[in-house]
């Protein structure tokens, strides 16, 4: 947080030029919203986090103990698994999200490896549970990570979004934030890390959130992990009326595999042309882009948006179907009107 | 709030596009502070806001009581009258602000009308005094607004701010919003409201936030209101590097007296150009613009900005000094550097 401080007592600080320049972080407010079952309503004031399983010191800790802990604060992209299903053919279940249900927020917390390390993870330790407190119909809302991707990612216990404390409806006291997968493993409500000798099989691991299709007469399935690659046109928006002559396309672009490398746009149809990437490069947030390009004749138009990452994976142009309709990355393509200025 | 909902129990409900738009509101966690005590530690539950003097029935509400009465969402612009005073030559006392006192969020909360008509206004009412349960050093945050103020505002008592209720620094449980008013008006932790039959004079009403000048000889006053009209460049920053070609010109643009007209730009001294107002036009909030212009050639250039409101008001090129330095609307320059692609 760079704000400008004035002073501390009175506390007295201009807002961050960053915030002004606008949009890489939203409010709270406006954050997408994914549950699975009613909001838990959870006592603070009797709230733990127990820590247990493989590990030599099972722990219990308060709000208070963790805001004690050394703390960390990342910008981080939450996208659901679901995000353009709404667009698949045939129809599947689920949520028919547009390409609304993903965001950004500034997330604070206590970096996972302080707590394992405090409870001291025994050799035998395969995978690391996270219960959250929500469930219903016999389930509970329960996902794993293994060693292996805990190694790779920097996963976050967060008490705070965008500088407060976690709303009730964004996991109110305690959630996980796993940087750049889907927000299914980023569990709200957290009451419970246990740590397990084997392979965690659990409704929301193994039955849902994963891609499922048939192939060869069988059905093959694959868990959901990481972000697709993918990049969201915000101007213009459908149907909008543009004057002729100079404007901008914007939007923003991410992937959980890599940071993004470029940005490409087409009009019309015609050859994609490169857009310029704006804002701070947060290693896991999504990164504002621009293409500051003409339209020179009036009426209707088309523009679509891809992007590459650095690990060379890009959108494809046709939708990506699967029985439950996850990672529907297809590029958009946005109609607009323009008009004689 | 135009959120796509999903469902409602659980909640699921996508992000707006005018959210990932981006740039009218911001996070509660970015929002400037401007406070002139410590921050009054009120317990809820306790907390009663009382209105009395010149009314037929006094009242003593709860923010329950007052989370059950109709309420208003409003997007709006607060802006410390003393933005901008560190630019002011000779330097006057004070907060030395640069541009950052100023800052957009949607507030909700009950008309002030509706808690008026329920105490019931007695004849001989000519002013409300707005008490906060802030002070110190045997002065109390006390400011009033006149009927015929109030006849020309939407004074809203606001108990959220982006959706969640105040954090206590800015105003938790309910503060004043005055649209179209410099912040000093939109008192915090407001405690009491008091209708009187006499004009108001309190330290934070009369000694400061008041313009204040010598004239033939003989200290001149005025109080500080509405916000003066004011252009803010976002794009380019300060000494931001930018490649030659196509480039935007961005920024916000308010006037607390009159909705935006136009906001022009010019390049090292040049002609002004008219820029284009982009996204929502809420009555009491900033509004974006933005210019796609070109620079050719590379080398160290500069940008100002100045806005025009619908009452024709515009800033001025130089500062507008006084004593205590407020209101310093003079047109805001950006020096930026452009390089060969």
């Amino acid at each position: 947080m760079s704000a400008v401080l004035q002073r501390v007592e009175p506390l007295n600080r201009e807002t961050r030029a960053s915030a002004l320049l606008g949009g890489t972080v939203m409010p709270s407010a406006h954050f997408y919203v994914r549950n699975h079952f009613a909001v838990p309503s959870l006592d603070a004031a009797k709230w733990r986090l127990g820590v247990a399983g493989l590990v030599r010191r099972p722990l219990a800790l308060s709000l208070q103990d963790l805001l004690n802990l050394p703390s960390r604060v990342e910008t981080v992209t939450l996208e659901c698994a679901g995000n353009g299903r709404s667009f698949l053919t045939p129809t599947v279940g689920g949520e028919q999200w547009g390409l609304g249900a993903v965001s950004t927020a500034e997330w604070s917390g206590v970096p996972l490896a302080e707590i394992l390390d405090r409870a001291g993870v025994a050799p035998a330790a395969r995978e690391v549970v996270f219960k959250g407190a929500d469930g219903g119909e016999g389930k509970r809302f329960e996902r794993s990570l293994t060693f292996e991707d805990l190694r790779n990612s920097e996963v976050l216990l967060a008490y705070a979004m965008n500088g407060e404390l976690l709303s009730p409806y964004h996991g109110y006291p305690l959630r996980v934030i796993v940087p750049g997968w889907y927000g299914v493993a980023s569990v709200k409500w957290l009451t419970e890390i246990d740590v397990i000798g084997h392979s965690f099989s659990g409704y929301f691991q193994t039955e849902k959130y994963v891609y499922e299709w048939e192939r060869d007469g069988r059905v093959a399935t694959e868990p959901v992990r990481h972000q697709r690659v993918r990049a969201l046109i915000t101007q213009p928006g459908p149907d909008q009326i543009v004057d002729a002559g100079a404007f901008a396309v914007r939007g923003f672009a991410w992937s959980g595999v890599a940071p993004i490398a470029k940005v490409e746009v087409s009009l019309n149809g015609q050859a994609w042309e490169k857009t310029r990437l704006i804002g701070e490069a947060y290693r896991h947030s999504w990164r504002p882009w621009e293409l500051i390009t003409r339209v020179d004749s009036p009426g209707r138009m088309t523009v679509r948006a891809r992007a590459i990452d650095q690990a060379g994976r890009t959108q494809p142009e046709d939708q990506v179907w699967n029985r439950l309709g996850y990672g529907n990355n297809a590029i958009q393509e946005v109609a607009f009107i323009a008009r004689r200025r």
